[in-house]
């Protein structure tokens, strides 16, 4: 499955290669258990340890040069044509494979504004221009953003799957957590209670463990990405969750609010009902405006608008962003054109995507109000 | 306790800082859990998800620039005196902190030959230019290597602690291995018998659970770092395994070989023998060798020297690697002078360093034999 998965990517690589016009696709790494390009998994399927340098060209060659003892590594995952090892130093293998091919462009595995796109190192850069700089190879060196993006953003039918059923588990457990939650828990039994879901049936959280599931509890608690405190879930008050799973590789992101109802209460307070409203009438909005061809920012603004509409203060996050392998998982962002999203809320919308929308309010007097979900994009939006 | 550690670190960073005469070190990150900077785990303790910049003075000033949402997650790690949200984007703040401290140097979280030193993606590096270039300050910045590589090289007691308790964990394991263990089994089978042992402990394996334990089975299984195969193990053969586990967020890293005796042995043949004696031998001597103020390359040399003397072909690795959060912790390695080790073996060793000492030989006939141990420096060696 794995290795299918791989060569699926692999083709696809080759495909988008072609489509933009670029003969080299080159990830450089190494010691990926520590800091591994976001590539690896997708288009190679294994760990490295050395330098590790892997050209996949337009013509459908895959050349991976790798120090010895991860050849073995490589040649198990059945994706990689020819797997050179090197004893002492990768430069003459590299020289001679780019000899071979001639690429005319090399788009290698950085980006200034697509982190799931920016694998390589400084240092690594500064080694890989040491070794191509006195060749006619450096000069041809651009950003593989635009290749590393689209392989990750367009979800093959077997990722849409996976990453299905990893939000199929997540709406189990919010079932599970609707049984179980009563006023008088505290946020770290809360995240306690996921984990112990997670747990159960042998997942992991979609992100880090100690902020997965955020949990925000009445109006006193946190907002954000901060970690479950000892702050105790009351009547008449929202608690609201931002939560995921990884499960086959693949995650889910979502958010959920609760409301607590008050003694006597049959139904939440029309300021909560409203909130309520407002914020799914607004995903609806934007996954109606999310189609191919329009650009990640006017989504966003989609939304943006229809806050200024309700005079409600503005959303201090993007819209939405991929989810795939990854829970951010880089490329077009549907998010306000602000420095810190950088090119990313440019990006176009393409089919085969998969993205979250997520936005939230502070209802005065209650807490915080949340909703999320994950979409695909199909060719009719 | 992970506050303390971060405390402690960060303390030793200062320290550090003062004895290079650096004013700033800078650690550049985003996404975290995707590409995390190895530092970040020492001195943050926890994951950010944009842009983020921290600030170690060789006052003793510590300031974080992180997006609003990571503000919480910063804040209680209550490591952290100044923790600076932005919304938009991080430039303004961050020319501000430099305007305010005007170091003179500023040591950037990117390094060449030390994978660990080099957490710092280009993407981020050319971000960090365009904020920076139109200041004084970029001509400011130089490879913070010195400063990362010796903040993690330099084991806290707490750090060796867990370290120790790491290993004898991994000692108990082989134990059991050991009662287990006879011919018939498959490299799998061997694999799984190990992972049930993590899994029942509820530890993770120190690298890719793939990959660890590594097992080689009699003389015809691939060598190095590739996944257990279908080879099953029979009588008057070598088992070579190579394993460690994570413990408390610390590492070990072991190789162990077993003979299996054949039908009515009772010890094993005697080039077995003398391989266990030449390998333990030259892994004492490497002990021996191994003090403070000696460089990683001669300490290599002594065992190259010995395989040599006896006539063995030339170990085609690093005799050992620094251990501690990461399974290969970076700075010094106790390697010979090749391309691929880079500075790395130029290291001097220093005392509360922590390294493993492997070397392995084929035994013609019978498999491979490989021993590692895990040494930490003290004053006297």
């Amino acid at each position: 499955m794995a290795a299918n998965l791989v060569r699926e990517k692999l083709a696809q690589a080759t495909n988008i290669l072609d489509e933009l016009g670029v003969d080299l696709w080159l990830i450089v790494a190494r010691e990926s258990d520590v800091l591994g390009d976001p590539s690896l998994p997708l288009v190679v399927g294994t760990s490295v340890t050395w330098d590790s340098f892997f050209l996949i060209s337009r013509r459908g060659e895959h050349v991976a040069i790798v120090g010895t003892g991860d050849v073995e590594n490589i040649k198990q995952t059945v994706a990689w044509d020819e797997v050179i090892g090197y004893v002492q130093g990768p430069s003459t293998a590299l020289l001679a494979a780019l000899e071979r091919l001639d690429p005319q462009h090399i788009a290698l595995n950085y980006s200034t504004d697509n982190n799931m796109a920016d694998g390589l190192t400084y240092g690594m850069y500064l080694r890989l221009q040491a070794m191509l700089e006195p060749t006619r190879f450096w000069e041809r060196v651009i950003s593989g953003e635009p290749i590393a993006s689209r392989v990750r953003s367009r979800k093959s039918g077997e990722e849409i799957r996976r990453i299905r059923a990893s939000i199929a588990t997540t709406n189990e457990i919010w079932e599970q957590l609707a049984e179980w939650i009563r006023p008088g828990a505290t946020e770290r039994e809360i995240a306690g209670f996921m984990h112990e879901q997670v747990n159960r049936r042998g997942l992991e959280t979609a992100w880090d463990w100690n902020y997965c599931p955020g949990v925000t509890a009445g109006p006193n608690s946190p907002i954000g990405h901060a970690g479950p405190a000892d702050v105790t879930l009351q009547r008449s008050q929202l608690l609201s969750l931002d939560f995921g799973v990884r499960q086959d590789e693949y995650c889910s992101d979502m958010q959920r609010t609760f409301y607590m109802l008050g003694d006597g209460e049959t139904a939440a307070p029309e300021p909560v009902e409203r909130g309520f409203r407002i914020i799914s009438g607004i995903i609806r909005s934007a996954a109606e405006a999310l189609k191919p061809g329009i650009a990640g920012w006017e989504v966003d603004q989609v939304c943006r608008e229809a806050f200024a509409r309700e005079g409600i203060d503005e959303w201090g996050f993007a819209l939405g962003h991929q989810m795939g392998r990854s829970v951010h998982d880089g490329g077009t962002l549907l998010g306000p054109r602000w420095e810190r999203y950088g090119q990313q809320a440019y990006g176009i919308v393409e089919e085969h995507e998969v993205y979250t929308l997520e936005i939230g309010m502070t209802v005065p007097g209650f807490g915080w109000l949340a909703l999320e979900d994950d979409v695909v994009v199909t060719a009719i939006g």
